[in-house]
């Protein structure tokens, strides 16, 4: 790695870093409204060291007439996000007196938008601390989605070469630069946020939380302001809350595409499409099954399936009620609905929407070969060809994503832990959901009584799976570092 | 399907049903020497019906010049299967008087040389009803080989096409004609069997219990004369059971070109190579830290852990001891090792070594293209190209795979098993490794408490398995049906 890289690559987070700096400022404001002067302090030493790092990279300048080549995004994108992890980390320790430990989980679990916390007694927490884990989440979101419109497909990482923009899917005839993308991105990101938190308002919550709220179900990211979540409010926040964390796990380059008017982008989508389809059918026939099971009313048992299947599907992580408390079945469906996530594009994890339709094309074109042998079966998935480069490039993701998994599960046993918390901590981290199953981080539980080095092992779980795993493999090639 | 196809394959299922009642013989030999006259009319009915049945199918005679296309094969592998485990259930029925269900599930764990038992009182148990389910695990043994030699690389299932054989591969010039390798698999395997044999003879069996423990250790199946399997008889025993289990999990056709004077066949062989150092480096890292975790000696750590951890890898399902006692670490590593199995060719199950091999170079192949996306990766393994069609199969049947224990395991889940029954039932029986995990069918346990719907899923489960699930498959495709 050339050094005029390694000075662009901290060109770079430097602005990153300057722009957490001042969103410190939000909290700041934000103590001031709740007269909470006395966890000032914590905000503005953590926010002017930030802003001096910040500056200290930034001010040397960039070297001009150099570009990033694709190979140099892979270290920029994840070191952004363990520098500014390690810096939005700083607050926590000195508000909430915990550990370097606890707070770089928190902070990671908020910044790749997991929501698998380790704080409780979150009722009566500083309104600072509320606010800035959501701003994480917040943050985190619009940054992943910036994140998979941009530099994904460039890298060729899991298949995402298939959102490869082009300017048929634009509404206009000339597809629209990428910053015009951008802002267009930032402010339908901004107006869900808005409309989200006067839904959650109308529905009866204050505005503190209807804020907290909307910023961590549009980046179906899941910190709550109470530690019994969304159990602690209305029936209709419930509600509010499955259309927020839908509208987040949908692909952002399409709402785009619908505002710059190409009005039927979004149902034309094979993938939105399939998701929507799904995710209908799973929350009807699930909810009919808790009907049948239960002694719920047909309404409970459709909101509160729906609610927890949204949540765990679209990667949120809110819990209502512990569902686990339904059965061996109920527990067997949410284990593997953490693995599905929502759609590429989107503020959620998991394997994606796509990746099991493309899977689900190969296999039947796969019986169907077996059947003619001599035929030609040409593929395509939302209009683009399924070449070999994709399908080895799903095959290597899938394959990654299951073995990323499984040795940190066994990880965790090795430390410890039993079976069933290994298994689903591990699944609910690489897919940045948030709630495992079983006892000790179940929907009804969470993270802090597990070993440090459980915590480590997790945040570097949901590092590398919301940079798709193989964005930070590819780091640890020894091919990589040669030239 | 046309008529004289189905009449093809029924003139072959006749042949099978009539050397199923030919072996019959064997038990009712077996209750005259141990003078239990008694349960000879089980054996006696049951030879009959199978005969008659059998020769009803081949006395109308083949029809001549006509050859089974590729897809013929489908059904005749999925049909003589089941139908052979129809007749075969039949004195289990008439001698323990067990259900239909019972006697089913443990006939289809036997021919699958799963291993999973519903019966206890073992060690009381008539002669006969031992020896029949050893010989049911013995014939399903070689039956497997056979088919994974001879029908599966034609039929392009799996990836098995990287098998074909070409006459490079034999110890001779002159590639030798299929009946000469088909005679040369069964000398070896009976030859296995007689060693085997007198090993456990010498190690402290009883002949009748070496002879039994012989026939289910070759054909990697793993059912035993006594309720406590293994952990009933000498340290010596484990050690033999262990060679025996590793002779049988390695490819028969390379036993058979070192017969033939190709000395180094078997060495090598990317995939045996690859088995044996992972089989290795699993039972001493393995031991070591049982060892360091527990009270045993340094010997019997090493003993427990290789005979325990060959007999779930090579999918056997011995068991020595309840390892599930071991710990949560344990319980996670022998999960893991349900899915590996052995070498293709061979009488084990599970996604097998090459898969993971084949995997392995795929998932570096793409790391170094990601960071050279110009460069052209040709990647090879034991000689063969990995082209396009090797690829795409493999990933078909890995998803194939994990579907289908997945959709076993949600419905042993909603006949209301716990999710870990359910996960390592649905495993343990698609692998056709055995035991599960849990206190219901772990190592200590066994499966006849299960509902008779669960025995049915599994028993489909192992069917599924043993015939690399997609050949099944294609059957309920539409387009297998036209014409």
């Amino acid at each position: 790695m050339a050094l005029p890289t390694l000075r662009i690559i901290g060109f770079i987070i430097g602005i990153f870093l300057i722009t957490l700096a001042v969103s410190m400022v939000i909290p700041m404001l934000t103590l001031l409204v709740f007269e909470h002067p006395e966890d000032l302090n914590a905000f503005l030493w953590s926010s002017m060291i930030t802003l001096i790092i910040g500056l200290l990279l930034v001010v040397p300048g960039r070297p001009e007439n150099l570009k990033l080549r694709p190979r140099d995004m892979y270290l920029l994108t994840t070191c952004s996000w363990l520098v500014v992890c390690l810096f939005a980390a700083m607050p926590m320790m000195l508000l909430h007196h915990i550990s370097f430990t606890d707070a770089f989980f928190e902070t990671m679990s908020g910044v790749t938008t997991t929501g698998s916390t380790v704080l409780s007694g979150l009722d009566d927490a500083s309104p600072a601390l509320l606010i800035w884990r959501s701003m994480l989440q917040w943050l985190g979101g619009i940054g992943f989605i910036a994140m998979a419109v941009a530099i994904l497909p460039l890298l060729r990482v899991g298949g995402m070469r298939l959102f490869q923009t082009e300017s048929s899917d634009w509404g206009e005839k000339v597809m629209p630069r990428s910053h015009v993308v951008a802002k267009y991105i930032l402010g339908i990101y901004l107006l869900f946020t808005v409309l989200g938190a006067i839904a959650y308002r109308l529905a009866g919550m204050d505005w503190f939380d209807a804020i907290n709220h909307a910023m961590t179900s549009i980046s179906t990211a899941g910190y709550s302001t109470s530690d019994a979540s969304l159990a602690n409010f209305s029936n209709a926040t419930h509600w509010v809350a499955v259309v927020m964390m839908i509208l987040g796990s949908l692909p952002f380059t399409l709402y785009v595409a619908s505002a710059r008017g190409n009005r039927r982008a979004l149902l034309r989508d094979q993938q939105v499409r399939g998701f929507l389809l799904m995710l209908g059918a799973t929350c009807l026939l699930f909810s009919l099954w808790l009907w049948a099971n239960s002694d719920y009313a047909w309404l409970d048992a459709l909101r509160l399936v729906s609610v927890n299947v949204v949540s765990v599907v679209t990667t949120t992580g809110y819990a209502v009620g512990d569902y686990t408390l339904w059965g061996g079945f109920a527990v067997m469906a949410f284990f593997y609905l953490t693995f599905v996530g929502g759609c590429s594009g989107s503020t959620s994890g998991g394997l994606k929407m796509f990746r099991f339709q493309v899977a689900y094309r190969l296999l039947r074109g796969g019986l169907q070969q077996l059947v003619h042998p001599r035929a030609v079966i040409f593929q395509k998935y939302n209009g683009h060809p399924l070449d070999e480069e994709i399908v080895r490039s799903i095959l290597t993701f899938s394959f990654f994503f299951t073995i990323t998994i499984g040795a940190i599960a066994l990880g965790l046993a090795l430390l410890g832990l039993d079976p069933i918390t290994a298994l689903t901590g591990a699944a609910t981290a690489v897919c940045n959901v948030g709630p495992g199953l079983g006892p000790v981080i179940g929907p009804a539980g969470h993270f802090s009584s597990l070993p440090d080095a459980a915590k480590w092992l997790l945040s570097i779980g949901m590092l590398l799976g919301r940079l798709e795993i193989i964005t930070v493999l590819v780091l640890i090639t020894p091919g990589f570092w040669r030239h």
